[in-house]
């Protein structure tokens, strides 16, 4: 037990960083909510948060670390730099920046924010939400020894696997990225199956429970072609969340010169869906592509 | 308890074939196994079979049940038709068809069957040599309700699920392929990634860690990609049956005419693999296609 709590702020509480900060609470950190949606702010504080509020200028000296659950790197250049969190912050506090995001961006905020005398971690996350609300992240971090000790009650707190990548900035953000040039593939590939099967005259019920049971499926076919299945869209996870984390794997595979066959045709498929108007529904609207095939509607 | 044991002949003592075969046995199934390779006869004969042999010939008259796990349409039609089995069968034997092939083949061959007055089951399979030998495999099949039923004694033996696609041949056909859609493009894509995490610096060890305790990942993705990690890929399945199963997606595909985004990508990887010379290789030596990366070798 710490004689003094731990205080940290989680910025941005959408689908992951609001089970992050519940689960901050209730690992008995003195925890604060961040975000521009006043919903999320109240649903907070009335999970226990200390305090909640659209910026972090009134606790920011207070703050012995910060969880970045923002969506990109624009965001967390905004709230860093733009809002002037880095500048708010005691010198060595911890930012535990979550993000995905390319290696450049991932390093050079890094190196902003250590001007400032600020440990950095590079610690993208994943999981999805139910996770993130268990504090059972899946975190894939690079940094210093002195950034993970740092961050210790909010890696207890959030997640029930760290793995530690290396020490050089930019390690975490790679593996985030190869990650999901998976799970993408993984969410187009199952539209592709399920709207193939669909034009066979393929009951897709029957199809989802073979594919479940058998050794063609993936941790995304089984989350996501179940929405498919519900004809249910209502985005946990949308569409133009992988029209960017695509774009990311195709500048990562430029940039190390590496022939992307599958990546590049699932990222095709992610931003014609997004070009034809799904760009805000669940990510498995990515099977809308798929024209003349009848899918299930939404029941109720 | 049947009065009299059920006799079927499992024709193919492949990785799934000798794991089905020794399921019938443990059931209490009067065995017959048939293969060219006299190993694996030796090996079933020792296992408890009731006869062994590369043809039918001397039991095919005592036959209750034949099981076909070959590898394609071709095998099954020598079988049947070139070598006589379908003449030597007693009329109302069931034949259960495990070969993934196409549904014109499927539809073809069980035509020919029934023209003898034989019992047809479209019956393709999945699950990996592992599940086989539990008796654990996934069977999606369609045929006549009398099929199913003269089959009961083989699917409880050998299978964990059966799923009932439905009465017209050649809708397990089409499932098998939709499943080996999904199942090529896991393996070609967790391939992608692990050379692209190898080209970035990412130790492979790692990289298998992270996605396999995260959403990014697949049945194929842990089963084939440990295979990568330990640099051993002495073939469990083959770089050549995706060549082959990925062509009969392409060609479900075309007479469908439906656009096949990801899973033409991935059969051009498994046919540069083969081209390469790896064809004969476990299938997650398509990674091999990706030259310039280094990747683990074998220990020991």
């Amino acid at each position: 037990m710490n004689a003094t709590r731990h205080s940290v702020a989680v910025i941005g509480l959408g689908s992951m960083g609001m089970g992050a900060a519940r689960s901050c609470i209730r690992a008995g950190l003195s925890t604060y909510g961040v975000d521009i949606n006043s919903n999320a702010l109240q649903s907070l504080r009335e999970a226990g948060a200390k305090g909640v509020a659209q910026d972090c200028a009134d606790f920011a000296s207070a703050l012995d670390s910060v969880l970045l659950l923002v969506v990109n790197a624009e965001q967390c250049r905004k709230i860093l730099f733009g809002n002037g969190l880095a500048e708010q912050l005691r010198s060595g506090t911890a930012v535990m920046v979550s993000a995905t995001m390319s290696v450049e961006d991932a390093k050079d905020i890094a190196s902003c924010l250590q001007e400032k005398q600020l440990i950095v971690l590079d610690a993208p996350v994943s999981g999805g939400a139910a996770k993130a609300e268990m504090g059972e992240m899946t975190v894939m971090a690079a940094g210093s020894d002195e950034a993970f000790e740092k961050l210790i009650p909010v890696l207890d707190a959030t997640a029930s696997s760290v793995y530690r990548i290396g020490t050089e900035i930019g390690m975490g953000a790679t593996v985030k990225i190869i990650h999901q040039l998976l799970a993408g593939v993984h969410i187009a590939v199952g539209a592709e199956a399920m709207a193939m099967a669909a034009k066979a005259g393929i009951s897709l019920d029957m199809m989802y429970e073979v594919v479940t049971n058998a050794a063609g499926t993936s941790w995304m076919f089984e989350n996501r072609m179940k929405h498919v299945v519900d004809g249910d869209y209502t985005p946990r996870s949308m569409v133009d969340i992988f029209v960017k984390d695509m774009g990311l794997v195709t500048d990562a595979a430029q940039s190390l010169k590496f022939p992307l066959y599958l990546g590049s045709a699932a990222y095709q498929m992610f931003t014609a869906a997004s070009n034809d108007g799904y760009g805000q529904e669940d990510d498995s609207a990515v099977i809308k592509i798929f024209r003349g095939v009848d899918l299930p509607g939404k029941v109720g």
